[in-house]
């Protein structure tokens, strides 16, 4: 018996080996195609992360510039020195473990993502994408693999408080900033020292197009889009953009009792009727743009008082801002005659831009062929959240990997991705490294 | 010249009287249908009442137990006394000036209205009534006429901030709002011992059916419905009732990015196909039904988060209580419809309620022909507002006489009937007394 399963596994490996064409191809190292991270070394990583920051609630408090980010970052270097990267702290406090590549002078394929939680968040928002580059590097050396780029894993700082980190990269943080209180106790620019960067030398950070030759980003979908329909991979075709407003309706506040129906200038029912219609316009057409009224406030707000005043955001996503602002001409158009027709005034304070990042196709064909090649299900999305990627548009080709997220919990306790999936999702964040190193050079 | 001058008033008036088909009906003392108030003198009183607490905006901080209040009650009883009423504080701090009437054992006909405003009100709610309801007094003794019944002036005390003084006489007041706090810095029990009644004996004050023969309050219209049409008498055919409701409606707060519109369990879309509803309902059958969404709350809040879970206010007014309930019905079963079409619960709290106080058709009748027979034009309309005068439903036959509000403008410094609209409404309420007088021995 003991023989018979001590012998199984070598029976099992010798009949893999026969049948796979890929042998044949194969050198005196592993071919690249077959090499796999170690799942459970990644997972074990994953789980020791929880060490830094877990509360008695069960999430992480682990927010940037706090001392469970330190310690998590002390931990990180270690594992990055075992995994034959040459560690430092950036004048961001961006953690770069960096592995150089046989051929001098090409830019780095850089990946990374962030350690950093909202407050009771969960663990495992911006921590796959971490543990997951870190296993990549190690799982390469462990083969003997050579990469011809140098390869970069980073681990940005201040992903959740303004992705100060990333941001640096591109010269985008303003001085002014660093006086910002973070999420945790100290300002941004303290909490930048705190991690051994220099708030004064953000500028020396600041990358050309050309300096990185690719940036590659696993992290789970924020959504349930993959979680519900049970599909392992996300090649993700772009971070949205962004455009929020504050609409305000002016209307005329008075007695509920004593004011006729057909005398009010009720500010809230055409907010009603118009967010309604964001609904119907932002539904109206095919895609996968999103429109949300999230706050709404009255004047002056009392049951029996015919509201005066109404203010309420709209947000508008979508990868293509063209849509974004058609959108949302469709939307004040309409909303412009229902207040008129409503004998009330109405106003558009555009107060948030964040453009669309797109991801570059040429990426998301390595995302998709590595995930079909390791014989995963996959699905082009967009990446709905904000993310350290989008600092990369405008200086490197960037990709982004999406792994299902429970439920699509996201910054609390219970955000899950299972041990499997994170597996999955390195695995196809490691063959699309070793495919950008042949395609980018 | 001079002679000219004085003769000519003279020779008018003797035109007027041989026109006059009621000169021909008069007696040793004046006919009761030709006693007008002198509008003059009434408008000075409500321009010296302005001493007593206008603010430096114009508007008016007599709040209920203020030392302004204390010093109006003053004044007040000394005009009283003037028009030949006895005065007293009541237990309540009600101010109550009386005048016997001819016949022995008749029940007191009662007019009267408050002083007290709410913080920075205006100089016409309530005002107009207790002023009006001195110089009917002052008129009727004036021109020698006695009525049969007791004729009682009350100011009743804190309108605004409970309709305590009003209450009493009905024993509604419970012990603990005594510990309650008023509009002022006072406690409303502690108020009541200010303005020298005893709150220790508040059930002293409690009148059976038969104890009041009849009461009637002028006050001023508090929408524009008058104005609007340019109306100078309002014959009030009730105080409406009001029910109050919260409605809850809870879905599942989201990531506004990620969560696909057809994932979305967003409260505040069905919330605003509610609100739409509501005005839909109202308005859907004739009447002078209202129907207010005057508060909402939404949770989390933030532009970048789908709702989660709204709250609303929703109150229902109307003469026929019948009424209320049918449209709530109406407006609960769509609710209902709607939240669950959309996948979130929904759940109903009544938390208040305030019976309607139908006026006494004799008493509409006597307005009205009261205004017809000074050549007033008049309307029957609701009182959409609350009064002291609801507190008289189940002890005596009730009556209310409007006069215009110009705008509908109230609780607010800019409350404004003109001198000439507030003679029209005294003179009315003194034909209406003489009436009542007459109908109600």
């Amino acid at each position: 018996m003991d023989y018979e399963v001590q012998l199984m596994p070598h029976c099992l490996l010798l009949i893999c080996l026969f049948f796979s064409p890929l042998v044949f191809a194969a050198g005196p190292i592993a071919n690249a195609g077959d090499i796999r991270v170690d799942g459970d070394r990644l997972n074990k990583t994953m789980q020791h992360m929880r060490n830094f920051g877990e509360n008695a609630a069960g999430g992480s408090d682990r927010v940037a510039y706090s001392e469970h980010n330190l310690a998590a970052l002390g931990y990180l270097a270690h594992l990055m020195a075992e995994s034959g990267l040459v560690t430092k702290i950036d004048v961001a406090g961006n953690l770069v473990g960096r592995r150089e590549g046989q051929i001098d002078g090409l830019a780095p394929i850089v990946t990374g993502s962030h350690i950093d939680t909202v407050p009771n968040g969960g663990h495992y928002d911006g921590i796959v994408g971490v543990m997951s580059a870190v296993e990549v590097a190690r799982s390469l050396r462990d083969a003997g693999m050579a990469l011809d780029h140098p390869l970069e894993v980073i681990v940005w700082s201040n992903e959740e408080g303004g992705k100060n980190g990333s941001r640096s990269f591109t010269g985008a943080v303003a001085d002014r900033e660093m006086a910002l209180p973070s999420l945790g106790a100290k300002t941004i620019g303290d909490g930048i020292a705190f991690l051994g960067g220099d708030p004064q030398q953000l500028a020396t950070n600041i990358r050309q197009p050309g300096n990185i030759a690719g940036y590659i980003e696993l992290h789970v979908e924020q959504g349930a889009m993959l979680d519900r329909e049970g599909i392992a991979i996300g090649v993700v075709e772009g971070i949205v953009g962004i455009k929020r407003w504050y609409i305000t309706i002016t209307g005329f506040a008075n007695h509920a009792g004593t004011t006729p129906m057909d005398q009010r200038q009720d500010a809230l029912y055409p907010a009603a009727l118009i967010i309604a219609e964001v609904r119907k316009i932002i539904t109206d057409e095919p895609g996968r743009q999103v429109g949300t009224v999230g706050r709404l406030e009255i004047k002056p707000g009392a049951p029996n008082v015919i509201p005066g005043e109404v203010m309420f955001s709209l947000e508008i996503r979508d990868l293509d801002m063209g849509k974004v602002n058609r959108l949302f001409a469709r939307i004040s158009a309409v909303a412009t005659a229902i207040a008129a027709a409503n004998g009330t005034h109405i106003s558009f304070n555009q107060y948030y831009e964040s453009p669309a990042a797109p991801t570059d196709k040429r990426l998301m064909a390595l995302v998709k062929q590595s995930a079909d090649a390791l014989g995963l299900s996959n699905l082009a999305m967009p990446s709905g959240a904000g993310h350290d990627a989008q600092s990369m548009k405008d200086i490197a080709p960037l990709g982004m990997i999406f792994v299902p997220s429970k439920d699509g919990i996201s910054h609390a306790p219970g955000e899950f991705t299972s041990p499997q999936q994170i597996t999955n999702g390195a695995n196809v964040l490691l063959q699309t490294v070793v495919a950008m190193d042949r395609l980018l050079r």
